[in-house]
């Protein structure tokens, strides 16, 4: 089956109820900076913190009683990890998340504070270990993004700030292996074929940017990025060939500008996100993107677990 | 003539479209230490980054062409004079500001960087020193608060928020002269009487806690406070009869709460705003006002304006 606007719509109507229904707010105050009309959604308010908690509780809900009851584990840099914690602790069953030892201690600590292990080994080991801990264990496996069930809870997304802003002319997504992006592309050009969706991923993992180019999904090096939740260095074969049919472009953005963004949001947007949330202004402080004035311009904000030392990095970071 | 609703209504017909329709979010992040359902106001997003600019804008509309001309003086802690400062640039006109010495750089700067010319003086001074100056220069005087215009404007805040959740069974209002509590109290009671109406002000400049005890405006001393937007030592007179009439309590919060507040708005609710906006919370946190878990408490976030030194003394406040 391939993947669709229809997964998309099931997935809204199974989750309804049971995530926030997060702001879209005009920030005027990065209109400068960014040289168009900016809109953010604020899934940094969303429960857990983050966009994947959509993606993780549809999955769940998506399962059956047995699958369920046999407990789920999974693989994350940490957004992922903590949304299947908390979908698991609502729905009754216990998680097991496979963690990068790099992940941030906040994010670490909130996982384990709603009663999940944690299993913390090298980035580049995760999805092994995971594929077999849950083999061991009798776990039902839950991935972070190669999954049609976390593309789709994603999506909703997508569908939720084009009913919030239907004249929306951009929606840029910050990329990783990309279960957002694909659910959100669907959704988007589903809706609204001339509204443009652009993938934003950190330079030092650029896994979409050769694999677009190679035309088929390629692995590049691991490499440390401030964007620790964007950390996968390859598409997802599910997610590839969606946003291939679906993104209208994908920028690679440097790390000082990704911290450029976390700190000018901070600062003139109001607003506390984790740098992976601030890449897409990152790329037009960069100059990777640009925009018209009349252009309005919709950045997710895709999460907010972020420590005060993570805040106190961004003193020497000029704007 | 008394203040009333109609002034309020003028007011937001006057000044429609000149504003930023403010998002009301649901804060869940919140509700735990909060203790009920968590709803916010950003006015930290408004123009100007406060509240401030309703009623700025408000009242340099309803001047009449050469009372504009003459150029406006007003006296500030900081978001009224950027207020003042931003709504003469639009309306084709000067502006002088008189700031209390301690005001915080980042506000001094965004004033100036408007065009208006700022005049430093102690805290106490600024009232003399500004009736002084208008008359020396023939300038317009705007006062911050005790002036109908400006209760009018900071009221279209109260009209909103009711407009966007009228189900909300208190409103929390960062309170130092009275101007916005004025204006909102009258606005929330005249479309939702049952709708309580709270004011926070600082422990250490307890001027309406000591004059409501009074039964009329009485001075406190001058003291320092985190919370450099609040730092009025009496009610306005035309303020104060508006309060009495329409604010269900009104409550202190000692200083370290309100950095308490400041940064569990930061780090939970994902938001920057001053120590001002987060007074609210901080008597929450205190112990001096107490919610039950079904009620709706919308805390005004009313300005945003923060260097970053402001967040880093935020490093040792424990949650």
């Amino acid at each position: 089956m391939e993947f669709n606007i229809d997964l998309i719509r099931e997935a809204r109507e199974r989750i309804r109820g049971r995530i926030e229904e997060t702001p879209l707010v005009r920030a005027r105050g990065l209109d400068a900076a960014m040289g168009c009309e900016v809109w953010l959604k604020l899934e940094n308010m969303q429960m857990t913190y983050s966009f994947k908690y959509r993606g993780a509780i549809n999955s769940l809900l998506a399962l059956n009683g047995e699958e369920r009851r046999r407990g789920i584990l999974t693989a994350s840099s940490g957004n992922h990890g903590r949304a299947i914690a908390y979908a698991a602790k609502m729905l009754g069953t216990s998680a097991v998340v496979v963690m990068p030892k790099t992940s941030p201690p906040a994010k670490i600590e909130a996982i384990r504070h709603l009663g999940a292990e944690v299993i913390l080994c090298e980035t580049s080991e995760r999805f092994r270990i995971a594929a077999e801990e849950s083999e061991k264990r009798g776990m039902t496996y839950v991935p972070p993004y190669n999954y049609y069930n976390v593309m789709a809870g994603q999506g909703t997304l997508g569908l939720e700030v084009m009913e919030q802003r239907p004249d929306l002319t951009h929606v840029v997504v910050p990329l990783s292996g990309g279960g957002l992006i694909s659910g959100v592309s669907a959704a988007v050009k589903a809706v609204s074929p001339q509204t443009k969706v652009i993938g934003a991923e950190p330079a030092e993992i650029p896994r979409y940017t050769k694999s677009l180019a190679a035309g088929e999904p390629v692995a590049v090096a691991q490499k440390p990025t401030v964007a620790d939740a964007l950390v996968s260095t390859s598409p997802g074969p599910l997610c590839f060939p969606v946003v291939q049919k679906n993104v209208d472009s994908v920028v690679a953005v440097d790390e000082e500008m990704i911290l450029k963004g976390q700190k000018l949001l901070l600062m003139e947007g109001k607003l506390l996100a984790e740098p992976a949330s601030c890449i897409g202004l990152g790329a037009v402080l960069q100059g990777k993107l640009q925009f018209a004035p009349a252009d309005r311009v919709c950045f997710l904000i895709t999460g907010g677990k972020v420590g005060f030392e993570q805040i106190e990095r961004l003193r020497d970071v000029a704007l």
